[in-house]
């Protein structure tokens, strides 16, 4: 049993790490700190935890208990002022936010128009994507968790960069994300009026998980990486599927691709790749902690055709989280985590 | 054309009657006023209102103009204050508040918790459900526009309660709103994410409505009607679908109800009875200014389950406050309003 | 380890069993039969299913291995058909269908329209519901499964009735159910662009849950039940809200309420009960398998406003098979299932 | 008055025609013609019709009466066989169906894999897309009602590539399109259960849509346009928002495009685009015959992100088809259309 605390449970992100955490074997709830309901319940806020199950909510000085493993689920900038401190304390510490995703933090601030105040932290901090940074996460006692978004761009892309078979340039990323991916929020922007029936693009040209995608293909493919991000909003609650345009280098075939991902994801538990052809839906991984990519070729225009989908509150958020946590417990990477998509 | 003044522009009540408004052929829209947009056009609120069919914004100070027709859009209490300088001014008046909807200015302040201060005009006012008091209306100059609630509810009871052919006790209306029914709110509550694939009751047991259907359904009966009235909160944007159940009178069979209905609205050119067994559903009226009303008769409990649905910005607000706009200006009824609910 | 058959695993209640099953820590599936797809695996049929977790589907003349604990998905007249000869065979069974869940199959006749061909194992099968017939569940080798509408009614009214709080003439349920309660169909009503955005009573005035219903509160209460039940479609994938209107006994108090709830449910592991005047919203269960109810009084009519909710496919149907499936091999109930909601 | 027969009365396209006609102030509804439904009425089939409007619907036999305006809502391929009978009677046609729009009928035979069996007809027809074609519309006695998909990506793009302002190679339409795109289908793909809360690409790399964008572009810029198309399908009954990706021709500024757009839109009523910067949302159009259109420039990448959106059923199908009826009776281009869109 290892004891966790969850400080900012009452966010989207923080509700559904609890809601997994609940169900994990080996977890045991010590502490879930929220600023705003400190003193009420979990099952005050969000009424799908029973009482036999719900937690008490704590506020920000009742910080963790010496030894807790922690995850932070707060926003931008408020991550990089709390972990200095739970580091130097000892915790075990998974960062949900964009604070420590970056190797450069130039970049950071560039992005996100912060000033990065813990830059050895930083420098100390693993990006917890698993499948390519697995080993590095499992001796961890500090891992920034990756962007929705980005789990869902780099697993489809990396493979295929590094190893040649798409160009560098011209890559055209189309996202399409659920609502939850824009927090527990009261804004009239999503409303449900203003949501329901409705799509629209946002953040375009510069959504900030363009810097986070390019600096990670970068780095694992050795090239410098630019490319075009465009995200979207859709009318359901959960998932991102993205629709990914690349050349295809010369003579390139749909078995190389196909062996390209296999070589990568063979033992992956929780990313997989279909068949040539076959394209995931974004049903077919939401409620799970898994990434599924299909791909398909054009010779027309030379081109590849990516589309990969996650749940952005699981394999994008709370299940990526538990799944480093579970690496970095020495736990079974797959341990408390959901197999099979809702589907329903 | 009769040039019209709406105040309160922006609320979704007010944004659909300018809709609606911009396609009446009789209708100049003359001012729009908005407190919180003035000095901005509609379309930068609405982006539906295309760039040469926008209309600019004023704030309060700079009214209607001489002769204008008045629509009051505003909130509960509001046009309480506003009514009496309009009406002094000799403008014509629809509110389409709950401030004038009651004979007894009592039952409005104890069940809206605020002292009614404009008893005089209130007295001046008619109760703008065309189907009962469409000749009152066509002679008024203020018209108190029914609730959307109430609407569906007295056109599926008055006829079957005057007449005797159910028992004014026991009734039960079962109501279901979409969510466009809570206004236009930067609340929590109606974000995307907590109403999609959600459903609640709400209000119970003493939601407003309650009263202005019992204090209509009275008055159209005779008798003293006390009734059970839940609302629910449905995923979609527009419509309510009002279950009703009442006890039958003695021996009354479906052919008697349905020649009673016929009675009533043989005429009526928005509120349609079907057919015995035949029930509606909110595709059937939503994007129109229909009520449409079936029942079904269970012998097994010796009981009446009506079915009664509209839109509820359209028959239950913006449209039939056009329609009563059209008889108070010596009109055809049916004018500039959306006869075909749009089904897809 | 039990070894388990899925008979039927390809319809949306097999399919979801299956999904539960597959994480259900004792459980093994041995067999999933299907007539339309043997020969596919599992995931081709529902992808959420990933290759190292998909089953093998097999026709129906490969049946079950001895000894398998079987589960009968079958649509309503084909358990009839099956179950005897697998009960022969010495299966323990689970029947998810309506064949066997009357004590008296004369009723079923009547509202199913099916001769009951079955009356012998019909007389051995045990109503399946854990809150009232768990000690019977553990000892019995045949359960049938209640319906879903039948479950989350009956849940909220038994206790009331049988204690003599309410009245037993007079009861209405109104029922509001999500789109999967229809099963996996090729029917245009259920067409997306048909169900979207709508809403519809149907079955009326006698959909078969009704006579289940009333058969289960009549033995549950010892007073002869006779209600009116109104089933709707919502347009969401998952869940039931029944608002249920019953007339109260002479000063009867929410206090004395709130108690009869938790002398029956106090120790239900699924059954929740919320405070008087808090009332469940669909989102509050959907997605496990907990039951939660929630009342308030309405003084002036004299009457009760109960709200119950399930999600139809997990305690309105899969789930509780589980928990039933739980109970007859001596397990602890709640092996398997899920006890926290989705929320979002 | 011009008497019209609508020929495929009940199809989603025919039906959300039919509707829009009925508020057509210079159209009498003479014949709809539906094979299924030979002998009903349209309440019927959509009860959204009211009885006072509906219109009863005979079979093919009966078909228009002479000087008949014709409408063809058949699928492909039947237009085909019923198009040249109709016009060899002297009937103005608009058809519908992709089978006349293009000017090589190899290219349709290739995509739709249908030998084209009235060249002659064929030869005859104008495209009718008024931004470009209408003073040919007005003079056609035979109009090809342009595919949904091509309409929104040919407004967008065609004005930039014959200007020259963005390069021709590399285009990428990442294109969503609501579900009765697909239109009335008793097809499980295309289930409520299916589609609600999902989201898919389809028909990738090769839509047949891509044809007739590229036969268009090509003619309107002068040049030989190949380009990728990929469709989705949004859990949304209505709206086409297309995501367009190119190439900027050296140098361009935002200030250019904007002008290129305005050249050729300035006085189109229904075409509109958004000062730079602004991206239009489904719910600016989808109710409306509007096509609104914006577009963002990204710098890092030297590309133009164009988003165009329209209401698949009315712009992308029967308002379209409507425009161009007014055009070929001379008749105001926008009578009978609606210009507001819904938003709620």
């Amino acid at each position: 049993m290892v004891n966790v605390s969850v400080i900012g449970a009452t966010g989207y992100v923080g509700a559904e790490l609890l809601r997994l955490l609940s169900a994990h074997p080996d977890v045991h709830i010590n502490k879930a700190v929220s600023k705003s309901f400190a003193g009420k319940e979990m099952k005050d806020i969000y009424a799908n935890f029973i009482p036999n199950q719900s937690v008490g909510l704590t506020g920000e000085e009742s910080g963790p208990d010496a030894g807790d493993f922690v995850f932070l689920c707060l926003p931008h900038g408020q991550s990089l002022k709390a972990a200095p401190a739970l580091l130097a304390s000892g915790h075990k510490v998974i960062d949900l936010s964009g604070d420590f995703r970056y190797d450069d933090t130039d970049i950071y601030e560039k992005w996100y128009g912060i000033p990065h105040t813990a830059k050895q932290e930083n420098a100390s901090a693993v990006y917890g994507l698993p499948e390519f940074f697995g080993d590095d996460v499992k001796k961890s006692s500090f891992t920034a968790n990756p962007g929705c978004y980005t789990t869902t761009s780099i697993l489809a892309l990396a493979p295929l960069l590094a190893e040649g078979v798409i160009r560098e340039n011209g890559i055209v990323i189309d996202a399409k994300s659920g609502v939850t991916g824009a927090g527990r929020k009261e804004k009239l922007a999503f409303s449900y009026c203003e949501t329901a029936d409705n799509f629209k693009a946002y953040s375009v040209p510069l959504h900030r998980h363009t810097s986070e995608i390019e600096e990670q293909l970068s780095k694992l493919s050795g090239k410098d990486i630019c490319l075009l991000f465009t995200p979207h909003l859709l009318p359901v609650k959960r998932g991102i599927l993205a629709t990914i345009y690349a050349e295809l280098a010369e003579g390139v075939t749909a078995e190389q691709i196909s062996k390209v991902y296999e070589s990568y994801y063979a033992d992956a538990p929780f990313t997989h790749v279909l068949p040539h052809g076959k394209l995931p839906e974004l049903k077919y991984v939401v409620g799970s902690n898994n990434c599924m990519i299909g791909f398909e070729l054009s010779e027309r225009t030379g081109r590849i055709i990516i589309v990969s989908c996650t749940d952005n509150l699981i394999k994008g958020a709370a299940g990526q989280a538990i799944q480093n946590f579970n690496l970095m417990n020495g736990l079974d990477e797959t341990l408390g985590l959901p197999r099979t998509a809702w589907y329903l």
